[in-house]
């Protein structure tokens, strides 16, 4: 078994939601430290119990973090941020732009191999925990069809979107898996389904005073891809209201891989997620794979990782014998 | 990536449902071919396309096989033919004792170091993909209980113990889970329940002739540990119904994480599997482990591994490149 140094000591790069997710999920796990948050914001101006510092910083800590867990977004922070930091220490990141993943895993790659440290790009749960159960589907079942559902829970996007309609004061957005969709699918039957097949939009509206709400919800019906040709509805509540009982961020989803063998047996896989807070789950994904990358970087690995290149048992702070023993 | 010779040239020792399926699934994988199944029967008296031999004959095929997917039971047939195969070759097995894992694993991984092969033992459903879901779960929600379910299907086990009551000509027994246990856990209450208090289990019986049907049905549902405490339900049939409804060999199940993160925050993660053919499904994750260990063999590993020490990726045709771009 990988012999590493315990704790590991953990920096934090980003003090948002999910970077204090990280910091939370660090409490769970006996055999993780946290040794540092670095954040570009005034450090002075964020409580932490005096673990906090200045980005421009992270040289100094060379000597004192094992790995850092990036939470900035995918957008700027991550593209900037990682090939820097990834020059001094082992990284663990959650890049989720599918489209532009080829080519910034290639960019960390060349520049961790350089520097001889491990990253590991692109994990939580979409892409992260998802893609495992794509691949596991795929491989397994390859004569068969892949299914992502997305929700119950709030998406950030849709909510921006509903929040710039004019004559919204404040809004919130759930994507919701349509019941029909999946009884298709966990019929086995193999349907073709659009994303808009798939799910709904429900939309809860607070309307700036005056403003006309069926303007509203005509204009957030409309508005191409992001709810059109989605089945969406709109209801319109108080800022109280929506305060209370829409302030939440759960989220989740579910990936079907509905498959035949044999002679047409229909095999369905299924991988789901119910997520009462979607960012502190991110983090409790980042922080098991930043265990599985202090390990992999102690045996001598180099350069980029996704997680279709991490052990499973990498994740888990048992020896491999206890594993086999009591999990297997 | 992995440059590996290909197609992977597979053999088959153990020509039951598992070896059938293992041959099924070969003819779904284009980067795998079947080069032999060995048998301990005649194999003259099998039909397959010419590709049956001896077990003794195993020895002749070192230069014409890449990895040998064992196919026997886990009682007699695995500790004594992996030890012997893996002498020879890279080998996949199904081993499921899970209390002897541990010593079988030990004994492999002796033998496959000193003849410097690669032996993946263990894998399937369960053992296999739901020991991933397990340690996924338990490293990923720490403060959290796992809960597995099993069915609805066919227990092999059950059926040959309502066969071995007097009186019982022929019987099937369903495990299936009860929705008020799934409901349960779904909630995120984290319940203390037994394998009784998860499962109920349904017999379809046929009676001998002249023999007392409330005697079978005590016998039965009086069975310690089989049936006792569960709750058991006994239907009598025709012969010809049992072979009608009840020769499909159904299986699935559940494995969940119930956990919490930050201040009590619920959070679940849910693999299931609903199989129509519970030994053509297992052969599947066979045939996707034994690509993984002809690629991982090239690179020089040696010894005994479970899916614990896989990598997802290595299960898939697809390349490293191919895999970030279109799966991740």
């Amino acid at each position: 078994m990988t012999k590493i140094q315990l704790p590991v000591r953990i920096g934090i790069i980003g003090y948002g939601n999910l970077g204090k997710g990280v910091e939370k999920a660090l409490r769970q796990n006996k055999d993780m430290e946290l040794a540092g948050i670095f954040t570009r914001r005034d450090p002075g101006s964020l409580s932490s119990g005096g673990k906090m510092h200045s980005y421009s910083s992270i040289g100094d800590f060379t000597d004192k973090i094992d790995v850092m867990i990036l939470c900035g977004g995918s957008a700027t922070d991550l593209p900037e941020q990682v090939p820097e930091v990834v020059r001094l220490f082992h990284t663990v990141d959650s890049y989720d732009n599918h489209a532009r993943i080829p080519e910034y895993f290639d960019r960390v790659d060349e520049i961790a191999k350089t520097h001889e440290t491990l990253s590991l790009i692109s994990t939580g749960w979409d892409p992260g925990l998802f893609s495992i159960a794509r691949i596991l589907g795929q491989s397994i079942l390859p004569d068969g069809k892949d299914y992502t559902f997305w929700g119950r829970g709030v998406s950030q996007g849709h909510s921006d979107a509903v929040r710039r309609v004019p004559g919204v004061k404040n809004g919130v957005q759930y994507t919701i898996p349509l019941d029909s969709a999946l009884e298709k699918v966990r019929a086995g039957e193999q349907p073709e389904m659009t994303a808009a097949d798939r799910h709904e939009r429900i939309c809860y509206v607070v309307p700036e005073e005056g403003a006309d709400p069926s303007n509203i919800e005509t204009a957030i019906k409309t508005m191409p891809d992001y709810f059109e040709p989605y089945r969406t509805t709109v209801h319109f509540i108080s800022e109280e209201e929506l305060i209370s009982n829409h302030s939440a961020m759960p989220h989740g989803g579910i990936v079907f891989r509905s498959g035949r063998t044999g002679d047409q047996t229909r095999q369905r896989i299924e991988f789901s997620l119910a997520l009462g807070d979607n960012p502190e789950f991110t983090a409790s994904v980042l922080v098991a794979y930043a265990r599985a990358v202090a390990r992999m970087a102690t045996l001598g690995h180099t350069g980029a990782r996704t997680v279709f290149d991490i052990p499973p048992g990498y994740l888990s702070p048992k020896s491999a014998e206890e594993l086999r023993r009591s999990i297997l």
